[in-house]
């Protein structure tokens, strides 16, 4: 797991660098799916002295398995999403800025232009509001599941990112790399839009066959963007 | 108070560093309550050649016991805040953009989200305007006096900020570096309420349950965020 | 080629050092008028590793004619703009934030002042909406014809750019670094612009004969800012 | 004249450390009283290469007097300025994001709170547009004469800054460096002032007596902030 808890580790620095994250207000985490091995940021740890044995190694029910610290306590969200999604492969939960203000908002973050769309193929949706018996009882697992409810039958990596109602952003990848790229992605999408709606009130969604057309050319399987590994 | 007066030079100095303060417009204290002295920064000292030394020590009731010059102009309000408070330990006051802002529009900062609810336990408050005697006549000290009056019987340190209306924000935490880090979270919260409310307009104040939640996993008796020792 | 691929390197590199780009979101390129060839950024390729080598060099039918990558996806938009406008040397197309967002409103950027009328002369233009065929076949070469059709007559270097509907800017100039510095200038203009609204929703378009005189000052033939060598 | 080319090229370089100039847009002079000398930046030079040699002494009717450079082409704004008011001693113009976002609304910077009255006592005045005939012959002698006409009786130095109608900020002090001083609390302020209203539409101006309270307490006869050689 050495080398994963390095990957998982420089995810979680990069978030802070990219300006997602202030003090310890975001994790990262990624799976060892044969395994079944999660790795995963500990809990109120600064950033300014963590390495990578500091990382907590957990499996899919929580159970940590290697290092000497708590691990994050949003683990259970993580590990519900990698329990339900196999394609999942990296997990990022950060409070940055705009996208933070989408889930007070209570709004998903519309797609209105290629930006969004070389990413995400259509609204990055906002959850509902859960319960008070859900906050109270299991409140990071239920936030793992208003997240599964609200994507439905979606495949999580071509919508890779959620807002979560009054809380902020969950985005995630094939990697903890592409995780982390893709909650940068969302942070500036965010931003952008809600500039767009200060400049045009009424403005509307993007024309579908845009939508289609950038995300396809980056992510389908005739992708032309990039040098044939893809992005 | 050698070491006293290092934390308290130290709480200053990241000040400028967290893009809270322009030039010297912000000034931090911390109180050392056995003996009952306050450390706090000069007024008008320019950051880049401040030392540890420059601090000024003064008793409850303002008179310099140590130091060559004369303590921050805001220093009464700042000792108004320790006598009233026995649990606070350090207190900081900024003109953080947004913060500033929600004071200058006469508005409290609404608790919309879970980053406001891991600090605050419900709405940063504006204070009424002082009247004109208040302000023609020991100001500072009046500016102490409508914060507590403000707070009423809230124990500070579960709301630990407040916004002086026409004014700026004030911070406090059980030691210098608590409120400075408390006057980090008040400016991102009051980017993220603005924000939040150009998107929303007609944004409700966030689910009790919910704030209750995240103040409480972070602050209450039962926490279990970070590692055991609290934050 | 070599001092070419230099300055399109040095101009692709100064995009993320002025903000404009995130990742790989942007490119530029620059023209040898005499032996009718481009040089362009390759596909995808991270900032942190490219060298001036990895410069790729098409002919103006997009042929590669030098190079072991691909070329940027948006070539062809490049190559349709120096097929058309002789005067063009540098074209560069970034997602900077807010200029995106005045293309994602539908709108063009209105000329409300001086630093905008410094560089162009007249509002930015916004193209409207590619048809959905024009999206599906030949996307790149459409978006080309599209600020071609949106220019019209004008001179392109009295209003060296654009946004394209949904998409984002096109800024170009005499040669790369013109096309950059052009590029930065739309991304400023675009935020003054937000803002300006924002404070007064009502404003209207700048004088003309302040407009003139301004362009005029930096850009006419009895231009008196700078140098004498012109801006 | 070499000690103040030192410190107006200072105060040049200030600027785009202080992010209010991007590229040549901006220009600080001061004045040597005794001599009727102004040393003022050249035109058009890059901040990189500029050095204190290259700045440029005209006297008060313009003529240059030493130095290899065009002066500034807002030259004939400044010298109206120095000309007018005897108490100046250094003049600064920039295009800062906020502050010309205020300039372009074609309003005056409210003021709205402490951080504005600490130092300007009332709004930061916006000058009437200049009529056709203005800006096409002696425009920047122009612009100098409806600031001063947009100023009338005040004493300059209360009110140290104003926006020009659709174009920016002009700012000054009792010398060059008071004037980037200056320059760098109206762009903050002109922000605030944005978010203020962003906030709370429909905010009133402060109350007088609170001006004047932060006003005479760092510029008063009886001024108790800083170490009492003043600010």
């Amino acid at each position: 797991m050495h080398e994963l808890k390095l990957r998982v580790f420089e995810a979680n620095m990069a978030l802070p660098r990219s300006g997602l994250v202030t003090f310890t207000w975001g994790n990262a985490s990624a799976i060892d799916r044969e395994q079944g091995l999660v790795v995963i940021k500990p809990s109120g740890v600064a950033y300014e002295t963590m390495t990578p044995d500091d990382m907590v190694v957990v499996d899919l029910e929580g159970k940590v398995t290697e290092g000497q610290w708590r691990p994050s306590s949003d683990t259970a969200t993580h590990l519900a999403l990698y329990r339900r999604y196999p394609s999942l492969g990296g997990v990022v939960h950060t409070h940055s800025t705009n996208a933070t203000a989408w889930a007070q908002a209570g709004r998903a973050i519309p797609a209105l232009g290629t930006t969004h769309a070389d990413y995400f193929s259509g609204d990055i949706l906002c959850t509902r509001a859960l319960t008070q018996s859900e906050v109270e009882t299991d409140y990071e697992l239920n936030t793992g599941k208003v997240i599964i409810e609200t994507l439905g039958e979606t495949e999580p990596l071509y919508t890779p990112g959620i807002v979560v109602y009054q809380h902020g952003p969950f985005a995630w990848g094939k990697d903890a790399d592409d995780a982390v790229h893709n909650a940068v992605v969302m942070e500036e999408v965010a931003k952008m839009a809600w500039i767009t709606r200060g400049i045009n009130p009424d403005v509307q969604g993007m024309d579908d066959y845009l939508m289609n057309k950038h995300f396809q050319r980056k992510h389908g399987s005739d992708a032309y963007y990039g040098q044939k590994q893809g992005r």
